[in-house]
Order: structure tokens, then C-alpha cells, then sequence
């Protein structure tokens, strides 16, 4: 949301500001954080010199001194208050408490960032029994004050005195049952004076004390609830899900107050400046006649719409439309407006960025710069990048409100139906067959990749976010709903059980990747439609972004994918899953399996031509964009057979016995494997694997070039130290002087991987021997937290939970460790080098808060699977117009 | 070794120095770094004004400048070299390659570092076919004169020119068969010269090309190759085997010739100071007379003995009796001296610290301060604290000559015979029966614990220096063998066998840990004699050392031997070793398995007792001594059975279907655990066992304070942030408040196991929330590596192989990276708290090359196996007394 006020912190925050004509100077000197956002924002429109209700504002340094003295008000605090009471009583001549003319307040709690409906608010304080016939008197209205004095008793009984608000609500629910009547409106000012003692007699006798009548204990009863209720379970949990800072507070704004319920005359409404789903610029909005506070959102009765507004009030309404330009005008963006008309007077309670689909935010943004509103920077700002992705994927019509049978984790975006297939061969076999299966496994491993590329969506019954289908689900763009525990799936005899719900292999499903519903049988399946605006939004993301935004890519599907995404090169090509195609694994199993010397440079013979060809295709595809290549990575046990029919085969071909290869397998299974024998390790022990694939590289640049341009990146996995790439860099230089690389004019760069704590310690030195440097920050994060990616989910949800880790650390970095390291070696990197290329090819490429740090890091471009090739853009961009602010 | 010499370096050091009368003073400005070990002794023992030949030295500058140049000598260094030849010869009236008085040189490398013959020498440089002639005539002996010439020619071929020594040897061989002699000594000048055109024929046919009869020629290829054997397979692999840094570079000593093979009236001898076995003071050497430089230690004639010495030349070997009390005194160490006489003249070639058995260097060093010759702290520096290991466990009598039938891993020293057990469960059957078993396993797993501990000694076929099997039986101080490979076992037909042998449960092996050994039946095994003067070095050690040495240990038995080892305290109790005892295993597993909370708290319930028993005795066994207490760290899967009849045992007590408990076994595996649900996590995820544990620690220490001192700490592990930390801080807060431990009198502290590079990045902010850190260098290793402990055995010694790296970063802390880490957290841990308490309790805590780094970091204690405790103290006071130099 922008910040229009431009205001500056002072010195020494104060614990209260004036929210009044005579204290706009003192407010607008405070900024959101000290404020609050509530409070901010009715300082600003009444700077605007719009009808706001005068007051004051308890600012989140009280609140900080708050919890600071043991969660009691300071007397400081105290001392502020009461000149802020008296100032605001001078101004509109009415005394709190007083038995003349009372003043009513309300009581809201504000948070420096937006966290609708998580906190308490209270109204109509300043009435008691007293006040309350005073009040009767002096509208002329018995019924609005003892409306009035139940509904402070109620909020009050249930934020205050911690009555179950439901108990209330029962109350007056069986009082309208014996009266037979069934909206509040037809309760007259009798009936609420019933209602309010029986309210009375609730409180005693669950809290075994009055309802207070002193005016002053309510006011520092409801203060202090409000801060209190920052800590409140749901506002926890809320903070939790957002990723909001516990340590902010929140302020408390205490206004006059206005009264929507003082007849026909009187409302309370909300409005959006503009359609928040479609993002039309045409106001949206509701409002309730005679009525208060929350009664809207409440949905106590139904609201009218704004159309009805502007012909029951049509002065309000037009002052209200002359508020929406003000408004957006001022903020630079689509307002979400809360509003009470008292006697055809139209007061403003709150303003805020309103919440709009992500359709709605392209649309507006876009529109908004057409408008000269804003400009192009600020549209891209407006956008928030993770909303992008859902856009662009199917999903289920939201007109649909049938169950789910189960539910998984939203492992990658997409809603699909399709036919069950239980192995990845059977998905191909049918795929092929031009059926439409989704694969389903308890768990997919790297064998299973062509299937999870030919079926049209993945389920699993374990794994989290980030497990192997999770991963590889995204890169391809395949719809994947993970760890639907509740399903149980038998391979042998094909079929997959909900309960009593058994599925074979010929009924349908659909699973929504969004959200990680199993839903029996088709449900109806939709393709978003991409506003037409999105492309200008990207244009101006390409425009103002620094960092270049790569894919992680190296099939010839995925690589059109991308290009046609805006790829701008490929930051990771992973040699392994060209391995994984069926030719190449076969030669790839009897390289491994190989027991002479001789057995082996057979298979990496086979191998050469085979990967060359691999290679041709990528560099042809990509044009004289930048390849990063990434020789091979994982651990040599993933290649090799695990069915018994696949180990006779390899054993038959091989001229090895079974019991030579199971041992074999046996002998090369790990522990730990992520702390294993692989990435560079393995082009330790088996030199003539890395040898070969540079062999084939060189090979694939050279015959590309002749009529492409070629910008070739080769990169080694697992290094720790400069030791160890200096001895790849002096294996790879003497492979490309044999093959007179460089006398055929190719040129290339070797660079490594920064994936180990170890790397990013001696970044400096590593610097020494590379070209560049690409962060692999799924392994930093697994070495850092000493966290495995495949194991985490038995325990990550309970620190979220508890509030131990913010976020998954697998899906937006964790600043704090692995974002120290990144620094570490970004430093030490190019204080060795000054120009080092710096990228990053971990899961974080595609994620807008990641991209964001390595955006400041000063990063040179990060690389993300195909699909999250425009939300890394956007982030990009938003990165590059916050830093030149 | 100590540098008596206190050179300082020039500021701008010289290629060459001067080793002459003339020159001492110019030699004594450099260090031996420049000079190399041999030059700065030599220049040493000039200034003490004993006799060496005059020379020069070519400086280690120069072997730079020598590589930097391409492998070519620097002109500049060949200029002054000329005026240093010029000096040498002005000095001694002779001429090199001169025909009136020629001048010989001796070509010496002397690397910075001793290296023991891994480098090369050439002597008798200048002779030719002419200088030789003169030579003959000028000394009188032509034999003499020939046999030097060959000599050269031998050197220098194989040196040089790269022919292999073994074609001169075998020339020589059957020269002297078809003259029917035995001895060289038997062969006069003619035989020589026949020998001489048959190397110089041998040279020809291998290379090419004609020995060089220019004696520049000679000279500056000598020292060629004297700088080039710096990088010779052997130099580097022996460098590698003794940690020496790459870059030191070699000097090179160019001598005047003197020479043992003039006659019966010259002699050529090598002699210890004292004694090296037994560090008796008594000169212990051999002699050759008429021999020349390398005769004695190439065996080729048996050399006799120093007394035979006295007989022989009584003047020479009282000149080498006042050398040896003038040496020692001025090295303040024994030395092994190699000396020449020429003529009845004796001539010092070389003085160095002279190699001893650990036996030999304590009571060396403990009689030095006994003879005043050297402080304490100089005999605490004069013993390796590796070599007492050694002596702290029986080995293979020296005696013994027989063959192992197979070779494993030293994985814990001690050697012993026993007959084989191959589970766990019969090593303790068949102990308890009295027996003398080894344990013979593929590899243990932490179920075996109770049979590790029953056996002799431990055999794995699988696992390297730091498997489960090698740590835990370190910990025990049970000879260990892992990897024995070549090892064959079938325990279910409880056999093993190697090749054709097989080997039942009744059969006796001997394994020897010192050296991984593994031997059929019963070798002769003896317990070392500690030497007497060892307590005199390990009670200076304790008076020097800063840091506390504190043990690894839970067991009644460990604790025990800990304390007579002289522990300090236990720096890390694993309660999961309590848990696999038989009674809390079951209990144990009962927890896991629970199916609903009533289940879980009976398991629970019945485990606080047991456990409050554990720590009840270790705390009283350690009386008041610091007592750290890590809560539960392995993975809970660690604890079920695998075994069907144990699965089937905990089915029927805790209810659950065998079925229902293989599926939660199943359930429970990951893919990296080392990574995975372990450590605090456990505590986050079953708060209920850490409470537990908390309830059963303070229930023990308010037990035990009754009547004895109690200092607690408890240590929370496998933390990656401060959140994480506090989290368990209010839990066992809260737990201390309820059993009003304070009220109680008892005071304990909470610290947090640095383990993770995340809480070493972040541990300024962790220390707000912990009283001690405690490294655990085992997991920061393999975190920050990216390394398996399990897994690196399949690459780590290819990666020690290529020089990748140095050390086994398992035993040796890797300094550049883990040890980063741990500096980081020092300081910012510090800087929090600048008195944070902070130890390590790794295998590395045992390690001394670790240790000294720990001290220079400032860590209050390490904590060891209870047997490396004397290695440690001893590591410990050799970091204090360097750091106070």
C-alpha cells in the first residue's frame, strides 16, 4: 500500500497523537509503524480535509511500554491521555461521562500492518445507565441509546470480561424467539433495556463482577484489551500465516462517535473505490440503514447495495463518490472505504488498500497509469508477484461447492482431471495412448520422472512442498497435490482408496493444485482467463527489473515453455534428467555397474554421442542466450534398477549375475545420501563421467556455432573448497585445449555452485577459480539448518505452529542463516572479483520475497522452473523500483 | 622441535646464504623457513663453533622464485650462486672442476620441515673423468677416487637423469657375482672403473644422452632436481600423511666435500643423543668405516656400533660425547646427528630432533628437567600427546613377525584376542558366561550398544574411522577394526571368512586397533609399560593448561575410567545411551509406537523413575564436578526393533498388531536422518519426553544434594535459533518452578550444543537465551561440509589422495570452514555474553591438532572419550605454554 503521508519518524515517539484539526501537524509527523495503519490513514484524510470523527491515537510505543510494565497502562501514558480527553471534550463541548451533553467513544485497535478482523474493537463506550438516558433524552431516540448502551455492554462483556460472545448472541436470539420477532430492527427501546439485564446478569454470573459504570475504568479496560488482543490466538495465527512481525504492537485509535443508528436518516456501509474481482473502476460497495459498527460485516441482516445507497442518500452518496477520487488520488491506489451517515452527514471511519483478486490487481494497476493516476513503476508495485501464478493455471470453477474426498499439500499450481495411473510406465503407455492420467504414487523418485512428465497431474500420499514430486512437479508445470495421507494407494492391484471409496485405474479424479483438494470423479476444471493487462504490467516489469531472470530447464518441452514465458537463458540445466531418458539410464546403469575398466569406457562411449545430441538441442533451442549446464549432480544409487525385472534386464545386458548387481546397489546405498557421494564428488572417484560430459558439451557448442550463437556457462555441483574446482577448471581446461575449443573460437566460463556452508565460507578464495558463482539454496538451506527437505514435514508445521520459523525455509529463504551465508559469499566473492557473476538457481528463484533479498544482495539474475518465470519478473522489478526509492 | 636459534627473517631474504665462518652471521638472520631445517641447523651448530663443512645455502626463496619461473633457476640466483662458488673455493684453496686441487660438493635438500629421506642428495658433485684422476692422485687412493666417481654417477643418474636405481644395484650385482665377491669393500679401483663405464653405458642406452663431465653442468641440474623432488610422489604423499603445508618449498645445502670412504683412518656414522626406544641417556648409533653418506642407512654392509666406535676412533668419539652435551644444550631436545670422519677428523653433516617411541620421548623429557636442561613447559612441548595413546593400550608384541590375514581400519586402539560373537545379544551372553569374544557385525547400529560393550573388541566389515562402530568404541576404549572389507561374514551361520579360511563362533582372532589388523588365532599381544616419568608430564600438562578437559560419557564404567584418566567433568551425557539399556528401550519404544496419549504417558510415567536412577548416579559419581546433560538427540526410529522376534515382542505388550508397528517403522524412516527429526526437534514434536527428561534430572540432583555437591547442566541439542532455545528455556523453567528446584537450593544452567552453521551464524542472538555453548564439531562437520559421516568413506580418500583436501575433517578439524564457523559464534556469542562459558564436546574434543585451535579461540574446556583424556590435557597445556611464548 502506498505511503502518501510522507511523514518522518520524530525523535521521541510520543505515546498519544491528536486525531483533530488542531493535531493533524502532530500526527502526520509519526509514521504507520508508530500510528498504526487505522490511525495513519484517518491522520491523512484529514489532512485531507475529509469528514473524519475527531480523537486521538494511542500510539504503539504505549503499547511496547505496555507489555514493558507488566502489561499495565504507564502512568505516563496515563498522564497523556487525560489532556488528550479533555482537549477532545473542549472541542466538541461534550463531557465523557458527563450527565449533559456525554461524549461516546469508540475504541479500535490499529496495526502498523493490515490484519482485518483480527483484533477487538468497541463501541459506544462512555455510556452507563446514567449516560444512557441521557443520551435517550437528548435524540430524542430511546431506542439508538439503549441499542447503543447493549451493543457496548455486549462487546465490552465478551473483548473485556471474556464472556463467550456466542452467549450474548444466544440471549438476544431466544428474547426475539418469545417476542416473535425476527431482525433487531423490530426490537423497540423497551426491549433492549430487558436485553441489557439480562446482558448484566450474563457477566455476573460468569465473571461474578458488574458490567463497570465507571466511564473512565471502561475506556482503560477496552485500551487495555485491545492491547492484549495483539496477542490474541487467531491474531497470532494470522501474523504466523502472513509472515507479520510479532514485535510491531498495535496502536489504539479513540474517536468520537458517530452514530449510523440514529434512525432512517443514518447508516453504516463499506465501500471499494473499484470492483475488487473484476477490478472495473466502478464503486463496490454495501451499506445498512439505521445501524452500527460491525452490523455489516456481521451479516446480521443483508446490506443494500450501492446503487440503493445513491438513491436513499443520494447527497452522501455523492459525497462519497467525490471521496473516492480524493482518495485514490491521494493513496495512489483502490481503497477499501469504511463509512456511517449520522442525520444525512457522511463521516469517514477508516481507509485502507483494499484486498482485490489478482485479476482485479492487474486490471486496476493497469488501468491506473492509463488514468495518469500512477505510474508505470508504481503499477508494477501494485501487483503482488505470487498472485500471478494462479492466473496462470487452471483451476477449479469457483461456482463449484462439492467436498473434497481428501486433502494433500498444494505442491504445484493447477486444477486437472484425469484417469488413475499407478506406475510412471503405465502413465507413459497411456499418455501415449492419448489418455489423460494423473500418476499416482505413494512417493515419486527420479525413475518416475518420464511419467510425471507424461501424466497431466502428479498425487502422492507422502511428501511435503518441497519432496521430489513437489520439486519436479513445478519445474514442469504439472499440476501436483502431495502427502494426501488419508489415501491409500495398493500399486499391485491398482487402485486407490478413500474410507469405503475404492478407484481403479479407469475412474476419474481431479486434483487442485492451488489447494490441495482430491476431489472424486470430474468437477468442473477452468482456465483462468489472463486479463489482457498482464502484458503491459510485464513489460514494465522487463523494463524497470536489474537482475536477469533465467529458467531451470534442460528438456525440450520445458525450454519452449520458458522461452515463451520471457526466459532470458537458462540458469540450471541438469544433466541428470537427461541421464534419466531410457536409452541413456540403460548405458548409465552399465557405467555404473561396469566391473573392468574397459566394461565402463563402453558405456561412456555409448553415452558421448547420445549427450551430445542432449546438449545440440539445448544450445540450438536457446539462440545465444546464456546455458549454465550443471555436470552430474546426484548420487549414482538413484540410477540403478530397483524392480526385480529391471535388475534381470540390466543384469542380462550387462553379463553381471543378479546377485552382483543387488549387491552392487546394496553396496551403494547411503545414509545420508544428501551428505553424500555425488555432485562433484562423483567427478572426483569417477573423473571419466565429468570428462565425458564436458567432452559432450564442447562437442554440442562447437557444431552449434557454426550457424548459432552459442554462450556456454559450465558449472560444478558439491564444491567446498577452491582445491576442488581448481581441479575440475584444470580437467575441463585440458579437455577443451584437446579438443581446440578455443582455436574454434568457442568461448566459455566454469563456475560453481555455492550450496555448502563451506563454499560460502570460502567464497573468496573459491572466487579464485570461477567465473562465476550460482547459489544452489535448496542445499544451503538443507547444510544450514541441518534440515532434509525429503524429512522436514514431520516436523516443520509444528514450528510454524509454534511460531518457531516464520516460513518454510525450502520455500522462501531463510534470511537469518542462509541469507547471512549468501551474503557472506557475495562479499567475499567479489571483493576477489569485482565483476563475478552472481546467480541463483534454488527453488527461491521463483519466490517474490527471496527474489527481493537477492535483489539487494545485488545478484546478477536468478533461474526458476518455467511457470514462475513472470512472478520472478515482477519481483524482480519491484526489487529494482524499491531500491532507486 | 625447539628453534634455539632465534633468527629473525630479513626483511627482504636472499637466494642464497652463506655457510662459512665468513658467513654465520649472515645465516642467522634467516629463519628456518628460508633456510630450510638442514641449512638453519647447519648455520646453527657453526655459530656453536662445531665442525661442518663450509657451503652455501640455496634458500627456499629461491625454490619459489624457481617454480614461479617455470621450472627454470632465476638468473639472478645463478648470479650470486657464481659468487658463493667463488667465496667457497677462496676459502678452501680449491677449485671447483679444477684440475690442480678440485673442490667436491655435496648436494643436499632441507626442506623447511623435516622430511626423512623423501627428497634427494647427490654427492660428490665436480667430479669427472678428469677431476677424478686427480683426485686419485692427490689423495693416494684411486679406489676412493672411483668409488666417489660411481657414486656420482649412481646419484646422478637416477636423481638427475630419471634412470631407475635398481638398474644401477643390479649392475653392481653381477659385477660382483662374476668376481665371485660379496662386499664393495672388496672391490679396488679397477672394479670401479669397469663399474663406471657400465653406468655411464646404462645412462647412455636409457636416456639418450651422456652422463655431463661439465661440473656446473652437474651442480645446477642437482639442484634442479633437488627443487623438483619437492613435488616427488612420496614428498607430497608423506607431506600429506604429516599435515606439512604445500607451499613451504625445499632449501638446498651445497657443502664442501668431506669423506668417510678415504680409508680405514674415515668413517661415516649416524647417532641418537640418547636412546630412542627407551630414552635411556646413553648415545645410541651406528658406524661404517670407509663408507660414504648414505652406505648406513641403505644397509648395504651391517654398520657397527657407537662402543665399537669408542674402540676404533677414541679421539673422533670423545668429540662426539662433548658434541652430544653441547647439541642438547643448545636445541634443549635429543638429536640425531649424522656425522663423517675423514682422516681421524670429524665433520657434523646434520643435527635434527631426533624420532622416538612415545615411551622414549616421555622419559626423555621428564629427565631433561630433571637434568636442568629444559623447563617443564619445554618437556610438556617434547612429547607428541598423539603417541601416548599408544602406551595407554596393549599391542602386538614388536616381536611378532607373522602376516595379518586381512586389514581393516585403526578405528580404536588396543589389540586382543578373542573368540567371535555375531550379534550383540550373544556377546553379552557369552561375556556374562565369562567369555573373551570380539564382536563381529557388517557394521553396529546403536542397538548393539550393550553386546559393544560386553566384547573384547569390535570387528565391522563396513564403516570407516568414524562409523557408529569406531566413535562408540573410542568411547569405551574398546580395540575397534572396521572396514576390514575382505572380511566375509554370515551370521546367521555364524561364520567368517577370509579367502578360504573360515572361522566359527569358537575360533580365536586377534585384531590390533593400532593399525586395523586382523590376524587367525591367538598373536602374542602385551600390555604397554607405562613409563614412570608420564605422570610427571601429564601433572605439568594440568598445572599449564588453561582449558578444563571433560569426558564424553553416561555408563558407570566410562564415567569411572574417565575420573582415574583425571576428567574434569562430563562435558556431554547422551541420554539416549540410557534409553537402549533393555528396561528403557522397551518403555521407550512403547512411547513411540503409543497409539493414544493414555498409552504414550504410562510409557512415560514408567521411564521417569528408571531415568531419575540414571542421573542419580552419574551425578554422584561425579561429585560435584560440572556435569553437562544433553537431552535426547538420535532419531526416535533409532530405538524400534528391526529384528521380526522383537517386533513381534513389542506387538504383543503394547497391543498393537505386528503389522500396525512395522507400518509406524516404515513410517518412520527418512531419507537423510542425519538431517532429520532428531535433536530439539524431538522436544518440539514430543514435548512430553523432554519434560520428562527435565523431571528426571532434577528429581536426581535434589536427591543427590542432599549429601553431595551437585553442578548441573543441562544442554539442549540441535538448535538453529534463539526462538528454538527459548522455547525449551520456558519449558524447563516451568518445569524447575513446579518442583521449586531455586526453593530447593539447586542451581543449574542451560546452554545449547553449537552444531548447525545456522547457530553459529546466529549466535550472538542464541546467547541471549543460553548459559554455555557446547560445539558439536561432529554435526557442524558434516553441515557445513555437506558431508556423511556414514558416507564419506566411498570419496574421502580419494579426496586426501589428490590433495583435496588434508586432514580427515571427521578427526582433524577442518579449519578453514568448521573452524570459521566456530570462530564466528565465539565472537558473537561473546560479544553478547562476554563471559558465555563455552566448550566442545566432538570427537575432535580427543584430537590435538583440534584442541590447539580450540585454545586459541579461547573455549573453557573440551571433552573427550575417556581415554583420550591424557592426550587431551596434555594438546590442552601445549596450546597454553605456545600462547604464552
Amino acid at each position: 500500500m502506498p505511503e502518501a503521508l510522507k511523514a518522518t519518524v520524530s525523535s521521541n515517539p510520543s505515546y498519544i497523537y491528536q486525531l483533530g484539526s488542531a493535531g493533524v501537524a502532530n500526527t502526520v509527523e509519526a509514521t504507520r509503524n508508530i500510528l498504526g495503519g487505522k490511525g495513519f490513514n484517518l491522520a491523512g484524510m484529514m489532512s485531507l480535509g475529509l469528514p473524519v470523527p475527531p480523537g486521538f491515537i494511542i500510539s504503539t510505543v504505549a503499547c511496547h511500554a505496555f507489555y514493558e510494565h507488566g502489561q499495565q497502562l504507564p502512568q505516563a501514558l496515563l498522564n497523556e491521555w487525560k489532556l488528550s480527553l479533555a482537549q477532545l471534550e473542549k472541542t466538541l463541548g461534550k463531557n465523557f461521562g458527563g450527565t449533559e451533553n456525554p461524549l461516546l467513544v469508540s475504541v479500535r485497535s490499529g496495526a502498523p500492518v493490515s490484519m482485518p478482523g483480527m483484533m477487538d474493537t468497541i463501541l459506544n463506550v462512555g455510556l452507563n445507565d446514567k449516560t444512557v438516558e441521557v443520551m435517550a433524552k437528548q435524540t430524542g431516540n430511546a431506542r439508538f441509546a439503549y441499542d447503543s448502551y447493549r451493543r457496548l455492554i455486549q462487546m465490552y462483556g465478551n473483548v473485556v470480561m471474556e464472556v463467550d460472545g456466542a452467549e450474548f448472541s444466544h440471549l438476544l436470539e431466544k428474547y426475539k424467539e418469545a417476542k416473535d420477532v425476527e431482525q433487531d430492527t423490530a426490537l423497540v427501546a423497551e426491549d433492549w433495556q430487558q436485553v441489557i439485564v439480562q446482558y448484566k446478569a450474563l457477566i455476573k454470573k460468569q465473571t461474578g463482577q458488574e458490567f463497570p459504570q465507571d466511564v473512565h475504568e471502561q475506556l482503560k479496560s477496552a485500551v487495555t484489551a485491545v492491547f492484549r488482543s495483539w496477542h490474541n490466538e487467531r491474531a497470532v495465527f494470522y501474523r504466523k500465516l502472513n509472515g507479520i512481525s510479532e514485535t510491531l504492537g498495535t496502536g489504539v485509535v479513540i474517536q468520537a462517535m458517530v452514530f449510523g443508528n440514529l434512525g432512517d436518516d443514518s447508516a453504516t456501509g463499506v465501500t471499494f473505490t473499484r470492483n475488487p474481482s473484476t477490478g472495473e473502476n466502478v464503486m463496490f460497495g454495501e451499506f445498512l440503514l439505521n445501524a452500527q459498527g460491525e452490523d455489516v460485516v456481521a451479516g446480521i441482516r443483508t446490506p443494500e447495495t450501492l446503487e440503493q445507497f445513491a438513491v436513499v442518500m443520494p447527497e452522501a452518496h455523492a459525497e462519497l463518490v467525490r471521496i473516492k477520487t480524493l482518495l485514490e488520488g491521494h493513496y495512489k491506489d483502490m481503497q477499501d472505504i469504511e463509512f456511517t451517515v449520522e442525520r444525512n452527514k457522511l463521516w469517514l471511519l477508516q481507509t485502507r488498500g483494499g484486498k482485490r483478486s489478482a485479476k482485479a490487481a492487474i486490471r486496476i494497476a493497469s488501468e491506473m497509469v492509463g488514468e495518469g493516476l500512477i505510474s508505470k513503476e508504481q503499477a508494477v508495485l501494485n501487483v503482488n508477484p505470487a498472485s500471478i501464478d494462479q492466473l496462470l493455471h487452471p483451476s477449479i470453477d469457483p461456482s463449484f461447492k462439492g467436498e473434497p474426498m481428501a486433502k494433500g499439500l498444494p505442491a504445484s499450481p493447477g486444477a486437472v482431471i484425469g484417469k488413475l495411473a499407478f506406475t510412471a510406465e503405465e502413465a507413459v503407455l497411456r499418455a501415449n495412448a492419448g489418455h489423460e492420467v494423473i500418476l499416482v504414487r505413494h512417493e515419486t523418485c527420479p525413475d518416475d520422472i518420464m511419467g510425471m512428465q507424461a501424466a497431466r497431474g502428479i498425487l502422492t500420499v507422502h511428501g511435503g512442498m518441497t519432496s521430489h514430486a513437489a520439486v519436479v512437479a513445478r519445474g514442469m508445470g504439472v499440476p501436483c497435490v502431495t502427502g494426501a495421507s488419508k489415501i491409500g494407494v495398493d500399486t499391485l492391484a491398482k487402485t486407490l482408496k478413500v474410507g469405503n471409496q475404492v478407484f481403479g485405474e479407469n475412474d476419474l479424479i481431479t486434483i487442485d493444485g492451488h489447494t490441495g483438494a482430491v476431489f472424486a470423479g470430474a468437477v468442473p476444471v477452468k482456465q483462468s482467463e489472463l486479463p489482457a493487462e498482464l502484458q503491459h504490467i510485464l513489460d514494465w516489469a522487463n523494463q524497470f527489473k536489474k537482475m536477469a531472470v533465467r529458467t531451470n530447464a534442460e528438456t525440450v518441452q520445458d525450454i519452449k515453455t520458458a522461452l515463451t514465458q520471457g526466459a532470458e537463458g537458462i540458469g540450471l540445466a541438469r544433466t541428470e534428467h537427461m541421464f534419466f531418458e531410457k536409452e541413456r539410464l540403460f548405458h548409465m546403469q552399465a557405467m555404473i555397474v561396469a566391473e573392468s575398466e574397459e566394461q565402463r569406457k563402453q558405456a561412456i562411449d555409448a553415452l558421448l554421442p547420445l549427450h551430445t545430441e542432449d546438449f545440440v538441442e539445448i544450445l540450438k533451442l536457446m539462440d545465444g542466450l546464456p546455458v549454465t549446464i550443471r555436470l552430474l549432480d546426484p548420487p549414482l544409487h538413484e540410477f540403478l534398477p530397483e524392480k526385480a525385472e529391471d535388475i534381470a534386464a540390466l543384469a542380462k545386458a550387462s553379463g553381471l549375475s543378479v546377485q552382483a548387481i543387488e549387491k552392487r546397489i546394496h553396496g551403494m546405498a547411503e545414509v545420508n545420501p544428501m551428505l553424500g557421494h555425488r555432485g562433484s564428488r562423483l567427478g572426483v572417484t569417477y573423473p571419466e563421467v565429468y570428462a565425458m560430459e564436458a567432452k559432450a558439451i564442447f562437442a554440442a557448442a562447437l557444431q552449434v556455432q557454426k550457424t548459432q550463437k552459442v554462450q556456454l556457462e559450465i558449472m560444478i555441483p558439491i564444491v567446498a573448497s577452491r582445491q576442488e574446482l581448481q581441479f575440475f577448471r584444470d580437467m575441463i581446461e585440458k579437455i577443451a585445449a584437446d579438443m581446440k575449443v578455443a582455436e574454434q573460437g568457442l568461448q566459455y566460463t566454469l563456475g560453481v555452485m555455492i550450496e555448502l556452508p563451506a563454499a560460502a565460507i570460502r567464497a573468496g578464495e573459491i572466487a579464485e577459480s570461477a567465473d562465476f558463482f550460482s547459489f544452489g539454496t535448496n542445499d544451503l538451506t538443507q547444510t544450514a539448518l541441518g534440515l532434509s527437505r525429503d524429512d522436514a514435514g514431520s516436523f516443520l508445521p509444528a514450528y510454524q505452529k509454534l511460531g518457531l520459523l516464520e516460513h518454510d525455509p525450502f520455500v522462501t529463504l531463510h534470511k537469518e542463516s542462509v541469507g547471512e551465508l549468501v551474503k557472506m559469499a557475495v562479499k567475499a566473492g567479489r571483493a576477489t572479483k569485482p565483476k563475478l557473476k552472481i546467480g541463483i538457481c534454488g527453488e527461491h528463484g521463483g519466490d517474490p520475497a527471496s527474489i527481493q533479498f537477492f535483489a539487494e544482495q545485488g545478484l546478477d539474475y536468478v533461474s526458476c522452473s518455467p511457470f514462475r518465470i513472470p512472478v520472478a519478473k515482477l519481483a524482480a522489478a519491484q526489487a529494482a523500483i524499491k531500491a532507486a526509492k
